[in-house]
């Protein structure tokens, strides 16, 4: 290893600045202007990016049909090397674009040996380094999680396996994922159960399994309680993909599982774009769910293509999902600890070093655009005050005494019979044409 | 009005018998044999049939973009005189076919007036006619509901409509139902929340219409004990359609819903196999997520086309979804008060009185067929020695100490860095084998 | 019936005209500037749009789960006198709106009568007074067709059916809607087989069934030859919905099925985006395909939702459909004798007239602003410039060869064996970027 | 290389034998008995399995999510050792099962080496041992074909490829194919265009790509005759996976680009069950659309997940699905030099090699039991006779007058404004349910 840190990886692409609308620059912000005030708080602080190690330094382009593309000027390297030298891009990226956040999974940043022992080994000597380039950088950790899904051990899952010993590795596994959390400073802690979930309910044991996911989820708050660990901890919920059916299937279903084993108050969502359509729902109802239970953590920002049934995972382009995501956002009163992370990849047939500047950028802008537009609907009670509208009949007469708990079947029944009904529209083409010039005109 | 009870709507059909698998006969049962004992219990007790009335008596055919095609010999008469017809027809068919049960919605009983009252009026007048029949009939009721989705009153929702003046009119229509289920002995009652959902999240408050559903079904809760209805009240989860998003979503949305605002103790759940699909799950699962939680109580047994995106509710003749189905049911001790409601409709193009029969013995003999495998691979332990034998390790050692609560991550490391992992296979395919064998063979 | 022309059914809405984008007057174009120029067209006769009177003056607003909410003015009238209201209430809306043409289908404007006849001679009284209408209004009539898949005879298909009779009947209805078309001037004539498809294979003769349509479309053919009728013929593809499975499934589908029968000459597609979606495909791909086999008739301007699985026929609203498909139909030269067609509805739940124009206004506006990002596009030759780039290898050398037809596997060979391959980055992430700064800011 | 014929890589599995139906031994066929007498041919002569050798040798079990999981004893080799004992394994599991046929791609046999020359002499070298081992074995190759698109060249397309380079790589690849097929005497060489597709039509010239992949086709066929290779070419169509769009898409469309190219009778298709499903098809559709074109060449015999949006590639065990499937082979007259290839890969779950045989196991008994109904509904003339008498209109006056041309728009209107037209049900139902007593009792 022979790599320092005055080498570059990314030699043609300078410091990204913002350049505005009507810049002809490829590697220049048009909409993100990081210092830009929006009701108080800079853009920036609004908007707090992270990108993904696993999608940007350490995948390969590799698909169920196809080996990898990606050109990657540190695959000269192999083993302990590769991984340093992914750490050393990972650092002049995040600078070159100057993101606030990064995120990983242990096995994304070193590569496993061959015992437990030697792998925590390996991430000591990686989680060192990355220690050392934070004490310079702006760039923070938002999160980190523990891969237990790509490993063989996982075939049949890791907390929800049928094999008590995969668990225990598990167990291990997040014992050093919350170590390190607290070693970095990771601001939250997730858990994305790829193989916790099954392939067909004729060998499951579905109550079981469920029961020792708790299980699993209760030991690692309580270690992290020992450990002193104070992030925030996310679960982030996917219907299915790799499994046939995995248990966080969607927000709805994530928050069910947490209340029903009494992990409600340890637990926020991380939801996902891509992992919201894959579930039926758009990326806005899950948020909103997520919101409305007081379980908004953090987001994926990424999004799908519905026409195809599987987790593609692209860089968010679309100014719908970014405007409407930053809707649910700004009324959460912001994210918290939580950020906006970009668990996005470029396409495999995008292969150059420098499209990763391209997908970045095109995702920073969808949702610096996406924010102003939301701020300003918000400012103008665009939404709050149709729907006030819509529903005033419950602040009044027999609706109060509805939403007042002075209601009964009874006194329901006695109004109805002596009332006449008149519905008024709902306006949503005419909302939507609203959506479009706020979109189009802010 | 001169129709008589003399009268009949059915003449080409006689009573429908059990005549065994080489039958040539259309109109016979092959492997619906209502005395023969399974486990202890005979086919007929197992398999709790049920009518729907809407689908079978009510409805017409009429498509999004067809109009009405069935052939009825009751549709001679109008109004009134027709919904008499109907019910003399019902209970034509419920004696030829020998089923247990029927089911029907208010409206599909009797068409409303000018007025609530009106409306009660003319319910009244059915019901006692049913009443009337019941006396000398076999068929019980299984479950009655509200329609509270046709009307246009409904537009925005029933309990969750944005207009109180609906809530309250709807609060009026289960008043009735909860009394109507009381005066005819009905073992259920059931929520459908066709309008119990979102068009677009831009005019809508998620929050107020969960919390009013909730309230809602809480005044349900106090009618009933008020007037003590004894019967079990249903929720039937489905995803979407007429609505864009409904919040019944699937089984365990609706247990979260339920658990949310402390309704779990008063409800159960009615599964339908085509509401399933639609929400992405297999019906097993869905029986199995309301069987592990204790709320599986009934079940709406047809079948959906999971190539097409919509409900169309088709006579269940799977033979995989009836066996698994029945497996889940067995597993649970059966469904208590609930029955395999044949929430399912004659093809459009299948506008004949005799395709009524056929489509009925088709899924009576499908379930029986479904039935007879289920209790073979129960009583030969398939499934339960395969799924004992792949969870062995959390019976003892380690995996013993993990499912009675003496790991932690200390425990858990120290063992996972000494010891080596070996996986089994899960054997799908076998098992796969293996119920073909079974479905072919009983 | 003692409508007149001097009446109103829209009375609180004006004359629709263009004020911008700052403009709050939710009765007004933001975007659509009818006389504006773009390439040397004026808006207008580039976006040759057309209300389509089912949706707008026919359709109620039902659903499979509820009945009608629609509140219009001329509900009052029942029979003729209906049918008479709505050609008054048509013009009064396409005069205020400005749109240059319309659509219907034969059912769409007269009721049924108790026979064909009776059938025939009310469609001649309202085609009489539409005539009358055309006279002195701008709007004229962009397609008509038969509905062949509502009333019942069609429970099997129209050209498709089973029964000969029934393709008989239909053959007697095309004769008099082409009669219809040449009448009113129509610019082109459609076919949309709602029934042409099966429910099952077990009941089906496929072979016979697409022998049958096509010879009824070379009847179709002959008849308006006879006639002398020359207008475009167009067929509308769609996968599903109503049936099962329907014959003009997609682009590719239909214009195979016009070769296969030697009807490609006489015919074009009429596509919509709905339509598209449904059948998996984006609604620009069936565009080009149509395009690039120069079967781009006419488009049915409307929008689906991805997450639902049936014909949603909303308003179009989507900015980047909008810009996709004009991108297609500029390169395309335009459409010729075609339009785009509002094949659209108001939600059930914007059942207030006022919800038409919010509507119409949506879509023309979306389209407008489509219009000028598409022109912008192919004004700076963004993506003609990329793809040239892309694909310049096939201009040279080895290339060129294989486009000439000079190269075959031994040429191939021998240049393969002593070269080494260099890919280029497909960009897609970088191409979004600038998809979207097109969509702001022209 | 130490590996011999002497040694074994399934020693713990003897030949696979017919044991009947109540067998309990998993390592028999329950209702594939290969000598079997059916209307006139054996079951074996029916039935022409063929083992998949990515698959089943080749493949580890990774996915998107994870690493290989398959435990196979000839991974202990690598490079050309590991090519050859995957030979040795693969013969060795071809006699134990008695399949008759084998199929792969170019890559599966033999890896990749630095130059196409070294990459061929590789191929060779395996060639050359597969030549041997079947001079003595009793299993064919049904097919052979190339594998491109899993090499990184292959990431814009092959003959789609917007680089000519690429073009020529691949038309160097399919020659050589084309000489393996006749040095192997392969019945058939199949095309499945995994990247012949695109991602986004913002960077695709869409004509050219068509163009040149028909430019290609016709090289292939040019050269198989140059060469005296006279087995059948097949393409394989699916709609999307790993493209977004793949334009071989469904078997209508794929129909339609060899007959647009002149292409139509030098190739016949080789469909899929689980492509047909993401094409939203049913399996049975496929095959009748290429029936009744005369283009039904080979099957892919698997299935997917209809709840699942991508290729499963499960094994298939549906017997609906073999039955429908053996339905349309039976009617084509068999599928001549085609086969039953399974294109099915065990889940990643069943990852012991024993699985391997209880999967193949599984799938051959599936398609017995389907071929034994599909005879019976046929020797019975089950649907045919439903069919004849539903279509029976067509045998007659004004139906004879169509089908034979004699009819026109003029004497179909004179006969149906004096007809009545009555139609008969579809009798779905009773058809569902014949074909469950057919599937229960043959």
């Amino acid at each position: 290893m022979t790599q320092t840190k005055a080498n570059t990886y990314f030699g043609s692409v300078n410091k990204i600045a913002f350049e505005g609308k009507d810049s002809k620059n490829p590697f220049a912000f048009k909409y993100y202007n990081p210092e830009e005030q929006i009701g108080g708080k800079t853009m920036k602080e609004h908007l707090r990016f992270s990108v993904a190690y696993w999608h940007t330094f350490t995948a390969d382009g590799s698909d169920p049909f196809g080996a990898g593309t990606m050109l990657r000027p540190w695959d000269k390297y192999k083993g302990m090397d590769l991984a340093k030298a992914r750490v050393e891009a990972a650092f002049e990226l995040f600078e070159k674009l100057d993101v606030p956040f990064f995120t990983f999974h242990d096995r994304d940043i070193a590569p496993e040996g061959n015992t437990l022992r030697e792998t925590n080994k390996n991430l000591d000597t990686i989680i060192e380094m990355i220690k050392d380039y934070m004490k310079t950088s702006n760039t923070k950790l938002l999160w980190n999680t523990a891969n237990m899904f790509t490993n063989p051990r996982f075939v049949h899952g890791a907390a929800t396996s049928c094999n008590a010993d995969v668990f225990a590795y598990a167990a291990a596994q997040v014992k050093k994922g919350l170590e390190t959390a607290k070693e970095l400073g990771a601001e939250n802690y997730v858990f994305w159960g790829g193989r916790e979930g099954y392939e067909t309910l004729l060998n499951t044991d579905l109550k079981l399994e469920l029961d020792n996911l708790a299980r699993f989820m209760h030991m690692a708050v309580d270690y992290a309680k020992e450990i002193g660990y104070t992030g925030q901890f996310l679960i982030e919920p996917k219907p299915k993909e790799p499994t046939t059916h995995q248990y966080d299937t969607d927000a709805q279903t994530t928050i069910s599982f947490l209340k029903t084993y009494g992990l409600e108050e340890y637990f926020k969502l991380n939801l996902e774009a891509n992992h919201a359509t894959l579930a039926g729902h758009t990326f806005e109802h899950e948020l909103r769910v997520a919101r409305i239970n007081g379980m908004l953590g953090s987001v994926d920002a990424n999004q799908g293509n519905t026409l195809l049934g599987w987790d593609t995972d692209e860089f968010p382009t679309d100014l719908y999902t970014t405007t409407l995501a930053m809707y649910e956002i700004l009324q959460n009163g912001g994210l918290g600890k939580g950020g906006l992370n970009f668990d996005a990849k470029v396409r495999r047939t995008s292969f150059e070093p420098e499209d990763l500047f391209y997908a970045h950028i095109a995702g920073m802008d969808a949702f610096a655009r996406g924010l102003k537009v939301a701020h300003k609907l918000i400012e103008d009670h665009v939404i709050e005050d149709a729907i006030a509208k819509r529903y005033s009949s419950f602040t009044e007469g027999i609706g109060l005494d509805i939403v007042q708990g002075k209601a009964n079947f009874h006194t329901l029944e006695a109004y109805a019979l002596n009332n006449e009904i008149k519905n008024v529209s709902g306006k949503t083409e005419y909302l939507k044409a609203i959506l479009n010039q706020y979109l189009l005109e802010v």
